[in-house]
């Protein structure tokens, strides 16, 4: 089979021959694969990446000297099984899985690992256990974005918006945030952007307001909503009128105070801000200038260590929830969502390119006002 | 009346004028006083916590070279009103207050700000809102730890724990979440800290299992445990092995495959950590050394800039919850836990002095071996 090939950094189109289906999997001929930030920063810091996926337990990930194929984002059609599967679907069938393969030798990630080979092919190997049947209303090309619409919908999960969620920075997995929440049904999405590109596609994803943060602060709008504390002088506020409030009511007895002042001083939330940006500093500048209480949920993988200040985190309550990974069922629900047009993700595929493209690809991806998401099509 | 007044660092014993309480004010005879971690702070860098401060949006934390009465922590007697006032209590009754201060000005931190004297001092000005008559049951010592054991209760609420919790650094804060864990009924605490005196005073607040992080780590226990994750490869098992058990059952219907994988791939959480150190990289560690999914509560107050990897933090899911402080109702709920002995904070004062010791205390307590709370009587 053809297949693109990472190796010292490079990306090259190989002959290799064609995956055997082990214990428990299944063969399919890959129609879309997706082209993953972490595809690019695989390419680059492979090495880097390994060393802390070594440290939290997982010794398996790429290296850059020895060769894997990408590619953990995928839509294909059944075209063998191995042996211990319950081959519930024809040939031909359309599927998608998620990039986890059970081999002989233990648990590996498609697509990231020389020990699980990925999309960027025309064939991949699967494991059945995680493999689940598209349903015929939904397109290739969105059957595809199941995997990173997942991460999106896990992140949106762990936020537990409330009304108003902040997006910061619309690459493909903040405008996939975007599509999620607006499908979730949360009210009000501001996204913000450095990018003219990008803030156009954030508006079709759904946002319901878009800022450029060279010209316009997204938290603005949060200093004269009453729900939200912006100051140190609104938190204090918030404690001591109530108790003014409750304790000029004349015979009020002390249980019935304090259970108003449960309810009354319920510390009004902060928006829920996704950070998108994974870059070093980001995480103190939006700690600095978003309301108290605010909880961020963090998408973005910054890979260098970074600061900021614990002082200012605490002064403002801030929350911090790290987003890795969907579980099957997140995986499973997304499919069923795209397939029901819950979600569009059309404004997120930017471009498809064969095989042969995808070297360029990858140097494309580089500009933020021409790309999102360029799939693979193995067929061009 | 007497006072310690803090002035370019240092702490000295001064006559000063009565104070006079304003509208909404009471006047209370100190009973008590404790002396707080952030005391000590304030003492050393006050200049550096108001920067914070006004970052925030308080414009009135005390600076060095302005002199402050400081004590946020107290229990007096009443002495006299203000106008305005309800008058609830005789004069006599013993009382705690919330350390804000309602002023003609506006509302300030009492003991942590030139427009609200603290009390360290023989008298100090509360606001009629936010104070709260003392149980009979319960002594001045106890009464007077109010305040930090709300600290200590806000964060325990925060932590949201379901039966296990680690707390790391056994001072005068890790002690109080230590005893407001056991008092909220969690079943497992492992405290950790470097002093021995300080491991022995986290047994007696109720700490189960009392680690000496030079010899023994913490998180060995959860290694075995296969409720916790604490490996990638744990990690991927969970939700792929899930699906392989749902997958061999014949004739499961989808649908119900769904509801089952959402159950029982329900991610185990990890213990809920207590960070009550606040030195710069105690965060990097515990993050890189805790299980997977851990809930961090961050206490400890770090006040210099702190480097952490965030792509670990990712990794493993971690979640970071800062927390400041309590609300009316955590205060007054921490008072009645107090007098009704759900609570016994004896272990923590290790010392009582009068005003003309406070200075010597201050430097008394920089020794984790020989205390943990000294409170000051103004009448000794």
């Amino acid at each position: 089979m053809r297949a693109v090939v990472c190796h010292h950094h490079e990306l090259e189109v190989t002959d290799l021959p064609d995956p055997e289906p082990a214990e428990g999997q299944v063969l399919i001929r890959v129609l879309r694969a997706g082209i993953c930030g972490s595809d690019l920063h695989a390419r680059v810091h492979a090495d880097a990446t390994a060393e802390i996926a070594s440290e939290v337990g997982y010794e398996h990930f790429m290296r850059s000297d020895v060769p894997v194929v990408l590619g953990h984002e995928f839509v294909g059609e059944v075209v063998a099984y191995g042996p211990g599967t319950r081959r519930r679907w024809e040939p031909g069938t359309r599927v998608v899985s998620l990039p986890l393969l059970r081999q002989p030798g233990g648990l590996h990630m498609t697509g990231l690992s020389p020990e699980a080979s990925g999309a960027y092919a025309e064939l991949v190997a699967v494991s059945e256990a995680v493999t689940f049947e598209v349903p015929a209303s939904a397109h290739d090309e969105h059957a595809a974005l199941t995997e990173p619409l997942a991460v999106a919908w896990h992140a949106v999960r762990k936020g537990d918006v409330k009304d108003t969620a902040v997006v910061v920075g619309c690459g493909p997995i903040g405008l996939a945030v975007i599509l999620m929440l607006k499908a979730s049904g949360v009210r009000t999405v501001v996204a913000s952007d450095l990018s003219a590109g990008r803030r156009a596609l954030a508006a079709r994803c759904g946002a319901d307001v878009v800022v450029d943060p060279t010209t316009e602060s997204p938290w603005d709008r949060f200093a004269d909503d009453e729900r939200y504390l912006t100051t140190a002088e609104d938190f204090m506020n918030l404690g001591m009128s109530t108790m003014e409030k409750l304790r000029a009511v004349p015979f009020l007895p002390w249980s019935r105070v304090f259970q108003a002042a449960e309810k009354l001083g319920a510390v009004p939330r902060g928006p829920v801000v996704f950070e998108c940006v994974g870059v070093p500093g980001i995480l103190e500048q939006i700690i600095s200038e978003a309301p108290l209480m605010t909880r961020f949920v963090v998408v973005g993988v910054c890979m260098e260590p970074d600061t900021f200040r614990p002082a200012m985190a605490i002064n403002k309550e801030a929350e911090l929830r790290f987003a890795f990974c969907y579980d099957p069922a997140e995986f499973h629900t997304v499919l069923q969502m795209v397939a029901k047009g819950r979600v569009d993700p059309s404004p997120l595929v930017t471009d498809t390119v064969g095989l042969a493209g995808v070297a360029d690809a990858f140097e494309q991806l580089a500009d933020p006002e021409r790309h999102a998401k360029i799939l693979i099509d193995p067929s061009l």
